[in-house]
C-alpha cells in the first residue's frame, strides 16, 4: 500500500539506501566479516586522546551538545587560520550535504556531478527534486574543467567535485582545483568534498579563501581522523553561505561525546601524521598484493585503493562477490569504466593478510 | 549581504535558532551555571550500563553505525511487543520530526499545533514551507479535541500533539488521546510526541496499534533514559509510514556509540524505574519550594515543573532573568497565558538546593 498523504515529491522518491551497510550483509550471510575494508572507514581509528575524551563524555551524555559547536569551531578556526563564522559543524559530510542541497536546490534545479561519483550527494539532490547532470570521469579522474563547463551550459545551482576522489582515489593538484573555482559560473556553487584530503600529499588542497563565495568545502573527522561512527563533519565557506545553514539545520543534532572526541582528535596532529603513514603503508601493501596477482592498483591519495581487475564490471563484481562470501568486505565503483575495479581500504597488516590470502581464490573463482 | 543563490523558500527563512543553548548563555555571562535546569534534560543521566556501553563503543568509533539500527529496533520491538518494521530510529525526535515534515508537508500545506507548543516542530514546518495554524491551550493543557477539529476545517496534513505536554508538563489520559486518534480527519496524520511518556503514570500512553495509520508516535532516549546528548529517538507507526523515512533520511546519520548506549539503557528497566522515582522526588521538591515562596507549581507528568509566578509573562521573565543571572539555568513558555510560568527541571538535591536558595532573591528582584 502506498502512503497517499506524502508530498508529490516524497511520493515520487524510491525508499532506497545509498549503501547497504556491512552489518546488513553480515546478517544476510550469517557471520561477521574477517576484514572490514569496504566502507572507506579508517581501521586505525582515532587518537587515544579522542577515545578518552569520548569515554569521559559518556557520563555527561545527559546534556545536549552545544548547538553552536563553539569550542570545536574555534579550534578548527585556529587550526586552519580562518574565522569561526566561516565554519559550520554538522552530522558528518552526509548531513551537511543534505542541508546544503536543501538550501540551494529546488524542484527542477540543475546540479552537475561526475558519472559514478558520490551516490549520497545524488540521493540528496533527488530528494529535493533537483535534476542531476553528469559528466564522465577522464582517466579515472573527475574532470573539473568539464564539470564547470557543463554547469555553465545547464545553469547548475551546485557542482559536486571530490578531491581526492571517491571511489577511485585519484586527485588533482590544488592549482587545478583553484583554476576550476575561478571558472565557476555566476549563480553556481562548487561543493568541494575534501573528505580524504588530510591523507593526500601537500599541494592537493587549495589555500583557504573564505571570501570566495564560489566554493564551499567539506571536511570530516570520519576519514583521516578515524571517527566515522561519531558523525562529525564541517563545511568551510563564506560567512553568508555558512550562516544559511542555521535556516534549516537540526540545531541540537550533534552528539555531545562526538564533539568532545573531535576536539581531542584535532589537537593530536602527531597521531594524524602516524595514521597517514599507516595508511600509506596499507596502500603500498595493497598495490603489492594486486601486483602479485597480476593486477594493477591505481594510485591513491585516500585511505583506499582501487584495484583494476583487468576486465569489465561483471568480472569485477564476481571478484567482489567471491571476496565478500569469504569474509572480506570490499565495495566497487557503480558505473563503467570505473567498475572494472574493486575498492579496498588500507587495512591493518592482519586485515591485509586476510585479503592477500583470499584474493587469489577470489580471482580463480571469478575466472572459473 | 544576502545569498542570492538560495531557493526562494530558503531565502525566505530566518536564520533563527529554536532555542539558545545553555553554553551560549554561559559564554555570554562569562561563567558556568551552578544548576542546569532549563533544557528539559534529565540530570540523573543514563544507566551505568549504558555509560559503559558508550565507553566501550568509543574505541570502535572508526566504524560507521549500522544504518538500519537493526539491533536497537529489534530490542525496541521486543520491548513494546510490536514489529521492527513499525519502528524508525533517528537522530533524536528533532531529527525525526524534520524528516516527517519533509515527507508530508510541502509549500502551503496546513499543519495544526497548539499555540505555545514545541517550537522545533514549528521550525521544521516553516522550513518546508508549511502553513502553521494554532489552537490555544485550555487550562494549561493541549486541547486534543480542538486540534483535531481544526485540522478537519483547514485540511491539515499534520497535527502535532505532545502527551505529556512540553512546556507545561500537563497530560491527558490514554482514553482522551485514543479518542482524538479516532477523529483524525482523512488525509491528516497525528504526530503524537511522547518524549516524556515513560515519566508519566500508567494510563497516559494508548495501547500500541501499528495498523492505525492515522497516528505516528515519537519516543526518545533523551528524557527518561537520560541520554539527550546522544541523539537517539524513534518513531512508531504503520509500516508504510515508517518505510517512507527511507526516502529522505540520512541513512548513516546515527552515532555508533549512541546506538550501543540506547540498547544498554533499554535493557536496564530497573534503572529507568529508579530515575522515575528520582524525578518524582524532584518534582515534589520543586512544588514545595514554589509553595514556600507563595507560588503554585503545576502538576507534571514530565521531568520538569512549570511554576506559576502569579503575574504575567513580563513578571515571569524578570524572575527567570534574575535566576539566570545568579547561575540557575531555567526556561519559560513562549506565549500567554502559559508564559506566566517558569519551567524548572527535576534536578538532583544539590541542584534544587541552589534553586531554593536563589528563588526568593529572584522574586524580590522581579518585584522590586
Amino acid at each position: 500500500m502506498t502512503e497517499k498523504r506524502l508530498t508529490p515529491l516524497a511520493a515520487s522518491l524510491p525508499a532506497t539506501v545509498p549503501f547497504v551497510g556491512p552489518e546488513t550483509q553480515e546478517r544476510a550471510r550469517g557471520s561477521t566479516f574477517a576484514a572490514r575494508l569496504g566502507a572507506n572507514e579508517n581501521v586505525f581509528g582515532p587518537s587515544p586522546s579522542a577515545i578518552k575524551a569520548m569515554e569521559r563524555a559518556a557520563s555527561e551524555i545527559w546534556m545536549y551538545a552545544d548547538p553552536e559547536s563553539y569550542d570545536l569551531r574555534a579550534a578548527l578556526a585556529a587550526h586552519h587560520g580562518i574565522p569561526s563564522e566561516c565554519i559550520m559543524v554538522g552530522e558528518g559530510i552526509d548531513g551537511l550535504l543534505g542541508y546544503l542541497v536543501r538550501l540551494f536546490v529546488g524542484p527542477g534545479d540543475m546540479v552537475v556531478t561526475s558519472e559514478g561519483a558520490y551516490p549520497t550527494f545524488n540521493y540528496h539532490v533527488a530528494g529535493f527534486g533537483g535534476a542531476l547532470v553528469t559528466v564522465p570521469y577522464r582517466g579515472d579522474h573527475e574532470d573539473p574543467e568539464a564539470l564547470v563547463a557543463r554547469a555553465a551550459v545547464v545553469g547548475a545551482k551546485l557542482i559536486y567535485l571530490a578531491n581526492p576522489d571517491n571511489p577511485m582515489g585519484s586527485w588533482h593538484s590544488a592549482k587545478t582545483i583553484q583554476s576550476a573555482i575561478e571558472r565557476v559560473p555566476a549563480g553556481s556553487l562548487l561543493v568541494l568534498d575534501e573528505a580524504y584530503v588530510e591523507l593526500a600529499e601537500d599541494g592537493v588542497a587549495p589555500a583557504w579563501d573564505v571570501t570566495d563565495s564560489r566554493v564551499i568545502r567539506m571536511r570530516t573527522f570520519s576519514k583521516a581522523y578515524g571517527m566515522a561512527g561519531a558523525r562529525v563533519g564541517y563545511a568551510v565557506g563564506s560567512p553568508e553561505i555558512i550562516a544559511a545553514f542555521n535556516k534549516v539545520r537540526n540545531h541540537f543534532g550533534m552528539n555531545r561525546a562526538a564533539q568532545a572526541g573531535a576536539l581531542a582528535a584535532l589537537a593530536d596532529q602527531a597521531y594524524l601524521e602516524q595514521t597517514c603513514r599507516n595508511v600509506a603503508d596499507g596502500r603500498e601493501r595493497i598495490s603489492q598484493i594486486a601486483a602479485q596477482n597480476g593486477l594493477a592498483a591505481l594510485p591513491s591519495a585516500t585511505n583506499f585503493v582501487a584495484i583494476d581487475c583487468g576486465q569489465d564490471g561483471t568480472f569485477a563484481k564476481r571478484v567482489l562477490s567471491a571476496l565478500v562470501s569469504q569474509g572480506i568486505f570490499v565495495r566497487m565503483p557503480f558505473v563503467a569504466p570505473q567498475d572494472r575495479c574493486i575498492r579496498v581500504s588500507a587495512g591493518r597488516p592482519d586485515d591485509l593478510d586476510a585479503f592477500e590470502a583470499l584474493l587469489p581464490k577470489a580471482l580463480t573463482e571469478a575466472r572459473g
